[in-house]
C-alpha cells in the first residue's frame, strides 16, 4: 500500500489556508458594511475595549500558568529529562505550547470579529432581517472557519515535524488549558455581570435593563462575547483537538495499514473543515424567512456534503474502510439526532417549555422542580445516542483487526466533530445578534428595528441549545476515545519499564472501582466552585456598582455627560473571574495526581471512566435545564401564563437566574475539564506507572 | 472445622425472639403513657386512621403487583419451569411472599406503634424533656427492633430450610419490592400533602400551617408516618436483608470454609442487633439534656458494643478471620464518619447552613444556586468514604484466597449496616415528635410545652440528616457486594451452559460501557419521575381543598362543628401516590430488561455500576441539599439574617419547598431504586446469558 500521508500533509495545510482566506473575506465583508449612528459605534467601542482588556488579563494570567506547565513538562514529560530523551521533552513543550497558541489567535481574532459585526449587525436589521442576518452569521462564520483551520493545520504541523502522535497529547493539553481559562473564566465573567445588572437595576435601582447608566452593563456585553464567543470557540477547538489527537495516537498504535489510517483521520478532518466552507458560502436567507431554519438548513448541507464526500474518497483511497466510514457516519447522524432532541427539550414551541411556564404559576420552587426534572430526563436520550454510536462504532470495526474497535470509536467521534466549523459559526453567532439587539435599543433604532433583532436573538437561543447538547455529545465521544488513547499510552510505559501489559479496567477491581467513585465525584465539586465563583464575583460587583452610585454624584440622576465607570465593573469580572476559576482547575488536576499516585493506571483508569459518566450527566442536565428556563421566561415574557409582571413571570425569572450558571458556566465547561483530567492522566501515565501506593 | 451453623441459626432466631419481646415491651411501655387531652386524642385517632387508610391501599395494590411477580418467579426463576427444578422455582416464590410480608408487618406495626407515641409524646412535653423524649425514641424503637428482628428470622430462616443462598435474592427482592412501594409512595403522598397543605394555607386562604380547617392537614402529617417511619423502615430492612444476602451469596460460593464464613455473616448480624438492643435499652437524658447528644451517644455506644463483640467473636469461634473483622469495622467506623460530615453540611450551627441563609439575602435563586453547590460538594466526602472502605476491606481480605476480597466488601456492607436497628430507630423518632409538636399545638398545651417539643422535632432533624447520609452509603456499598453476586450468579449460569466464565466487567469493553452510560441515566430519570410526580399529586391536592372550601359551609370560617372531609385528601394522596410511583418503578425495571436482553451480562454489569454511581452522587446531593435548605429555612426563622417575613425568609422557604421532594421523595428513593435494579438483574441473570441481542 502507498503511503498517502504526505498528500495529506500538505492538503491540511492547503484546506486550512482555503478557510483562513474564506475568513478573510468574510472579514472584510462585514468591515465594510456601513456604521453611522454614533452612539451605537459608542457603545460598540466600549464593549470591544472590555473584551479587550478581559483577553489581555486572562492570556496574561494563562501565560503564567503555561509557563510553569512548560517547566514541568519539560523536566519531567514524557518521561523524566535525567531518564529520557531530552528532545522529547523540548517538543512536548513546544507542542503545548503551539496549542495554547493557535486557540489564543483564533479566539481574539473571532471576539475582534464578533465585537465588529454587533454593531454592523444592529444597523442592519434597519433593512430588514436578510442584511442583518447575513452580518452576524457571516461575523460568526470566521470564528469558525478560524478554529477548525487552527486545529487542522496544527495537528498536522505538529504530527508532520516530530512524527510521534503522543507529543500531540501535549498539543491538545494545551488547547484544553486555554479552554478552561476561556470556557470556565468567560462562564464566571458572564454570568457575574449578568446577575449583579440584573439584581441592582431592577431590584435597587429600578432602572431598566440595559440602562447605560449601570456601571455593569457592559461588563454584561463583555461577556457575552468573551463567553460565548472566545470560550466556545476555545471548547470546540479543544475538543476538535481532542478527537484528533486521541483517533491519531491509536491509528499509530494499530499494527498494519498505520498510514492509511493516518491519512483517513486527516483526511476526515479535511473534508469536515470542507463541508463547513460550503456550508457557510451556501447559507442564504429570503426577505422574510426563517433565521432559525436558515441556520438548521446550513447544518443539514454540511452534514450531507460530509457524508458523501467521505463516501467519495472511501471509494478513490487505498486502505480507507468502509467500517470506519459507517462509524464516523453514525457518530455524526448521532450528533444531529442529540441536537434534534435537546431542541425538543429546550425550544418553547413545544411542550416541555411551556409545562415549566405553566408550573410556574404555582411559584418559583415549582420552576426550580419542574425545570430541574425534564433536565434530568433530557439528558437521557444524548446519553442513550453516545452509548449507541459507541457500541456501533465498536462492532462495525472490531472485525478489522486488535485495536481497530477503539479506533472507530475514535473515527465516530471525529465524524461528529466533522461539522464543527459550521457548530461554531451558529453558536458565535448567538453573541453578535444578541449584543445587535441591545445596541438597536441604546442607539434608538426604532421598535421595527428591534424586533427584526428579537427575531435573530430568538433564533440564536434556540440553535445555541442545539450546539451545545452537540459539543456535549461530542466531548463524550472524544473522551472515550481519549481513555483509549490513555491505555494505549499506559501500556507504552508497562513496555519500556518490563512489566505485563493490561487488558482493561475491571469495575469489579475496587482500585478502578475506587477511582471511578471519585472521578465520578469531581465533575459535581467542580461545577459547585464555579457557581459559587459567579455568585461571589456578582456581590462584588453589586459592590462596586453601589460605590458608584454614591460616589459619582448625578450618575443615578442620568445627568448629562456623566459616565459610569465601566471599566473598573470589567475588571472586576475579569480578575474575579479568573481567581474563581483556578481553585477549581487546579482542584481537577491535583485530585487526577492524587488518584493516580495513590491506585495507579487502574485507578486511573476508573477516575476517568467516573469522571465521564457523570460529567456528561451533568453538563447535559445543567446545560439543558439552563436553556429550558431561559426560553420559559421568555415564553412567558411573550404572553403567556399571565405575560409580563405576573406571579409566573416573576417566577420564570428566579428560574432563568438559577439556570444562567448552570447553561453558560458549570455545565458547558465540564466538557472541558474532562478533557483536561483526560489529558493530564494521558501525560502522566509513565508516572502513574513508575509509582502507585498500592496501585 | 466444626460446623456450628446451626447454633448460629439457632442464636439467630433466639436474638430476633429478644428483639420482638424487648419490642414487646416497649411498645407496652409506651401505651401507659397517659393520653388525657381530647383534642389531642381526636386528631391523633385522625392521623392513625389516615396512615391505616394509607397503608391497606398501599399493601392492597402492592399484593396484586407481588402476585404478578410471584407467577413469574414461579414460571422463570431461576430457570424456567419447564426446564429447570419446578421446587427451585416455588422455593423462590415463597422466599420472595415472605420477603414482603415480613418487611409489611414491621411496617405495619411500626406505624401503629409511631401514632400511639405522637400523642403520648405530646403530654409528655408537659412534665418536662425527659419523658417525652422517652416516649418519642422508645416509640421509635420498636420500628427498629422490628425491622432487625424480621430481616435476620428470615433470612436465617430462609436459608435454613432451603439451604441454598441464591434463594435469598428472592427474599431480598421481596424486601425490596415493599420498600419501592413504601418509600417512594410514602415519599411522594408526604410531600404532596405537604407542599399542598403549604401552598394553600399560607398563600391562599391566608390560615396558619396546621390550621385543623384545612382539609390536607390530617394527610401531611399522615404522609410523615408513612414515608419516614414505614417507608424508612422498609428502606433499611431492605438493605439490611440485601447487604445479608449477598454476603451470603458470595460466602456461598467461596471454597473452603463456606461453614465459617455463613456462620460469620449470621454471628456479626447477631451482634449488631444485640448491639442496638443494648444501646436502646441504655439511651438516657437528664432532665435538662441535649436530645440530639443523646440520640447520637446512643449510636456510639452501640458502635463501640459491636466492635468489642465481634472481637471476641473472633477469637473466639473457629475460622472467623480478623481480616474479615477489620473489613467490618472499617465499614462501620466510614459510616459513622459519613454521618458526621453529612451533619457537617446540614447542621445550622455548622457554616455552611449559615451560608446559604446569608446567600438569601440576594434572593430565591442564590438559594436555590448555594444549595445546589454545597449538595454537590457534600457528596464527596461520602463517595471516598464508600471508594476507601471498599478499597481496604478488598486488599484486606484478598490475601485469604480467591473470591474473598468481595466478601470482604460485602462484610463491610454488613459491618455498616450492623447498627440499623439503632439508626431505625433514631430515624422513627423524628416523625413521632415532629407530629407531637403539631399535637400539642393544637391541643394547645402552652408555649413551654411547644418549647419543648420544637427541641425535641429539631434534634430529630438534625439526626435525620446523619442516618440519611449513613443509609445511602449502607446501600452504596451493600450494591457494590451485590455486584459481586451478580457475577457469581451470572457465573453459576454460564458454567451450566458450558460456556466460559466471565472474569470481570472491562470498561473498555463497549458494550460494557453502553450498560454504563445507560444505567447512569436512570437514578436521573427515576428522581425527576418521582418528582413531577409529587408537582402533579400536590395540584390534585389543591384542586380538592378549594372544592372543599367552596361547597362545605362554614368551613373557611371556622363554624363550630364544621370539619373538612379529611378522608377525601388522604385518599388523593393516597391512590395518586401510588399512581405516580408505579410508571417510576416500571421504567427502571423494564430498562434493565432491554438492557440485559440487548446487551447480556456484560452490559448489564456496566448498567449497575453506571447506576450506583450516579446514583449515589445523585442521593448523597439531594438529601443533603434538602436538609441544607430546611435548615437553612429554620435558621432564618430563628431570628438570624432578618428573621421571619424577611426577603431572606422568602427566599429560604422556596429553597425549603424546592428540597422537600429532593430530600423526602427522589433522594432516599434512589436507594430502593439500585437495590431493585441489582436484584431484577442477578435473578435474571440466566436468561441475559442465554439470550441477548449482542451480548
Amino acid at each position: 500500500m502507498e503511503n498517502q500521508l504526505p498528500l495529506f500533509y500538505g492538503l491540511s495545510i492547503l484546506t486550512a489556508a482555503i478557510a483562513f482566506a474564506f475568513a478573510a473575506y468574510l472579514y472584510l465583508w462585514v468591515k465594510k458594511q456601513r456604521t453611522v449612528n454614533q452612539r451605537i459605534v459608542e457603545v460598540s467601542q466600549l464593549i470591544k475595549e472590555g473584551a479587550n482588556t478581559f483577553m489581555r488579563r486572562e492570556y496574561k494570567i494563562l501565560a503564567i500558568f503555561a509557563g510553569v506547565v512548560v517547566i514541568l513538562i519539560l523536566l519531567f514529560l514524557p518521561s523524566p529529562i535525567w531518564s529520557g530523551d531530552a528532545i522529547q521533552n523540548v517538543e512536548m513543550a513546544l507542542a503545548y505550547l503551539a496549542g495554547t497558541v493557535l486557540s489564543a489567535i483564533a479566539g481574539k481574532i473571532g471576539i475582534m470579529v464578533a465585537t465588529l459585526s454587533n454593531s454592523r449587525a444592529a444597523e442592519g436589521a434597519q433593512q430588514g432581517i436578510k442584511p442583518a442576518f447575513l452580518i452576524g452569521f457571516r461575523g460568526g462564520a470566521v470564528m469558525g472557519l478560524l478554529v477548525v483551520g487552527c486545529s487542522l493545520l496544527g495537528v498536522a504541523a505538529v504530527l508532520m515535524i516530530v512524527g510521534d502522535s503522543s507529543i500531540l497529547l501535549g498539543f491538545s493539553f494545551g488547547a484544553s488549558s486555554l479552554a478552561l481559562f476561556a470556557k470556565a473564566g468567560g462562564g464566571i465573567c458572564t454570568k457575574a455581570a449578568d446577575v449583579s445588572a440584573d439584581l441592582t437595576e431592577k431590584v435597587e435601582l429600578g432602572i431598566a435593563e440595559d440602562d447605560p447608566r449601570n456601571p455593569a452593563v457592559i461588563a454584561d456585553n463583555v461577556g457575552d462575547n468573551v463567553g460565548d464567543v472566545a470560550g466556545m470557540g476555545a471548547d470546540l477547538f479543544d475538543s476538535n483537538v481532542a478527537a484528533m489527537a486521541s483517533a491519531l495516537v491509536i491509528a499509530q498504535s494499530l499494527s498494519g495499514g498505520e498510514f492509511a489510517n493516518i491519512s483517513m483521520v486527516f483526511c476526515y478532518a479535511i473534508l469536515g473543515l470542507f463541508s463547513s466552507i460550503i456550508g457557510i458560502a451556501t447559507a442564504r436567507i429570503g426577505k422574510h424567512g426563517s433565521p432559525t431554519k436558515a441556520l438548521n438548513s446550513s447544518t443539514y448541507v454540511t452534514t450531507a456534503v460530509f457524508l458523501v464526500l467521505t463516501a467519495l474518497a472511501t471509494v478513490l483511497f487505498d486502505g480507507f474502510s468502509w467500517r470506519i466510514w459507517i462509524a464516523a457516519a453514525t457518530g455524526l447522524l448521532v450528533g444531529v439526532i442529540i441536537g434534534i432532541t435537546t431542541d425538543y427539550f429546550t425550544d418553547d414551541s413545544k411542550p416541555i417549555v411551556q409545562r415549566v411556564a405553566h408550573a410556574s404559576r404555582s411559584g418559583p420552587a415549582f420552576t426550580v422542580l419542574s425545570g430541574v426534572s425534564y433536565g434530568f430526563i433530557s439528558a437521557l436520550p444524548a446519553m442513550v445516542g453516545i452509548a449507541v454510536s459507541a457500541l456501533i462504532a465498536y462492532q462495525v470495526c472490531a472485525p478489522m483487526g486488535d485495536g481497530y474497535a477503539i479506533f472507530g470509536i475514535s473515527m465516530s467521534a471525529v465524524g461528529m466533530l466533522s461539522i464543527v466549523g459550521m457548530i461554531i459559526s451558529n453558536d458565535a453567532y448567538g453573541p453578535i445578534v444578541d449584543n445587535a439587539r441591545g445596541l438597536a435599543e441604546m442607539g434608538g433604532l426604532g421598535e421595527e428595528t428591534i424586533r427584526v433583532a428579537d427575531e435573530l436573538d430568538s433564533a440564536g437561543n434556540t440553535v445555541k441549545a442545539v450546539t451545545k447538547g452537540f459539543s456535549i455529545s461530542a466531548a463524550g465521544l472524544t473522551v472515550i476515545s481519549l481513555l483509549g488513547a490513555f491505555m494505549s499510552e499506559v501500556n507504552d510505559a508497562l513496555a519500556a519499564a518490563g512489566q505485563p501489559l493490561i487488558i482493561g479496567f475491571d469495575i469489579m477491581s475496587p482500585t478502578v472501582f475506587f477511582g471511578i467513585l471519585i472521578g465520578a465525584s469531581i465533575p459535581a465539586v467542580f461545577s459547585a466552585m464555579l457557581i459559587l465563583g459567579v455568585d461571589r464575583n456578582a456581590q462584588r460587583m453589586v459592590a462596586e456598582i453601589h460605590r458608584q452610585f454614591n460616589s459619582i454624584a448625578g450618575l443615578k440622576e442620568g445627568k448629562p455627560g456623566v459616565k459610569p465607570e465601566y471599566d473598573k465593573c470589567i475588571d472586576i469580572a475579569t480578575v474575579g473571574s479568573l481567581r474563581e476559576l483556578i481553585p477549581a482547575g487546579l482542584m481537577t488536576i491535583i485530585a487526577t495526581i492524587i488518584v493516580g499516585f495513590m491506585g495507579g493506571p487502574l485507578a486511573i483508569g476508573g477516575f476517568l471512566l467516573g469522571n465521564i459518566v457523570s460529567g456528561l450527566l451533568l453538563a447535559l442536565f445543567m446545560s439543558n435545564a439552563g436553556g429550558l428556563w431561559d426560553n420559559s421566561k421568555k415564553y412567558v415574557e411573550s404572553g403567556h401564563e399571565g405575560g409580563k409582571g405576573s406571579k409566573a413571570h416573576k417566577a420564570a425569572v428566579i428560574g432563568d437566574t438559577v439556570g444562567d450558571p448552570f447553561k453558560d458556566t458549570a455545565g458547558p465547561s465540564i466538557n472541558t475539564q474532562i478533557t483536561v483530567v483526560s489529558l493530564v492522566a494521558s501525560l502522566l501515565s509513565a508516572a502513574f506507572v513508575a509509582f502507585s501506593l498500592f496501585g
